[in-house]
């Protein structure tokens, strides 16, 4: 089956969560509103699906993905219905639950980092919250990513195959690297001393990075670069020295 | 089996919606946290677990479900499996990932409303950041819940069944219920002319009341009040008149 993957087509966002995990699956997929235009594709058709008034099953934003007559929205369901067809999820029904639970935690996470850059709203342009958005970002920094980086560090390390769950990578493994790639992208500073402060997730990270699908595919023109349209932004006076 | 229900024990917040999905399902359920302190009850009996280096997958944060040996953390994977063992879910494999998505995005609805009052930091107390609550929230209240409303507005009607999903009231009825009733603890004003601009939600909200258990529950010294330590608070400098 060829999946239709239905995504923003100028930024990596939440849409590259579903790459990372199509690409280690080699799962044939297309990124509809990335294609030519054409009568299914382009960003036209992802806006005439998102319209359909014939959908029992509208999704409440892109990302989302077409399985043959299912339309699946919500990245963390998306992720979830691949890895129990594909061999990107532990095996049994309790490893598949904590893999979309730690998934669901990295969702949070992408939320506040989002949120560092729109504190007030995301219907506002980020140059009419930058007070607010210094002084949140200030706290994420030294609050909430530490928090979310000792769990996620602690999650390996309780595990002791080097990765979050189960017995191979799973895409929890993918968003994960996802993440600090756009860390790394957005606070260069505060990130500077990373691996010494959680040196599983670096490592994580880089083996996630030589897997060969996805070293492949980080070389393909398919790989969209971060940029300062999507979740994670570079914004020199957002970015702090590292908290730890 | 007794499933452990683990929650902070002096505000609703996301173990509420745990607690109407148990009721409605008659399950058998302890709420660990606010049970009278002993070997296994009391706040303490939840923070002995939540440091327990033994955990396989320790969650992130509270709620969690303790059934049998597995330990669930993430509000809408705990209502997933309930879902699946008890009647509060479609039955199909198809409605259930859709009892679910929804479910996700009425998550991503409450992580919205809990930053109204808190738009900064978590961390800090609401006194610290109440201009950019007034921001935040009037933003909110214009635009995104507006957003939010119609959309499950319109899931209700494409579903011609007076409710999200299914056949059957599920999960996301009781939930939705609850934001409906939390936002109207919250903002009275901005709510006044809801069953107005969203009738079946309105009406949605009325039915989920009126089902046996959960009336019985909404009687009994189990359902807590709202109050202005949690997701949803009262302040009326945020609350606004009625954006439709």
């Amino acid at each position: 089956m060829r999946y239709e993957l239905y995504y923003w087509p100028s930024i990596p966002g939440r849409g590259e969560f579903v790459r990372l995990a199509c690409e280690q699956a080699s799962a044939d997929y297309v990124d509809v509103a990335r294609a030519p235009r054409g009568a299914g594709t382009g960003l036209a058709a992802m806006m005439r699906l998102l319209a359909d008034r014939r959908l029992d099953c509208p999704p409440f934003a892109p990302p989302f993905l077409k399985a043959g007559k299912l339309v699946i929205g919500q990245t963390a369901i998306i992720l979830l219905y691949l890895g129990e067809r594909h061999r990107i999820a532990p095996k049994s029904a309790a490893g598949r639950l904590w893999a979309h639970q730690l998934q669901l935690t990295i969702a949070d996470l992408v939320a506040e980092i989002h949120d560092t850059h729109h504190p007030i709203a995301s219907g506002l342009y980020y140059e009419d919250q930058k007070p607010e958005a210094r002084r949140r970002t200030a706290h994420f920094l030294a609050q909430r990513l530490p928090k979310y980086l000792r769990y996620f560090e602690d999650v390996i390390k309780r595990n002791a195959r080097g990765h979050l769950a189960g017995a191979r990578v799973s895409y929890a493994d993918l968003s994960m690297f996802q993440v600090i790639a756009g860390l790394r992208y957005a606070f260069p500073r505060a990130m500077a001393r990373f691996g010494r402060g959680y040196p599983r997730l670096e490592a994580l990270s880089a083996r996630v990075a030589e897997l060969p699908a996805i070293a492949g595919y980080l070389r393909s023109p398919r790989r969209l670069p971060f940029n300062n349209q999507g979740i994670f932004r570079h914004y020199p006076e957002l970015d702090s020295s590292p908290a730890r």
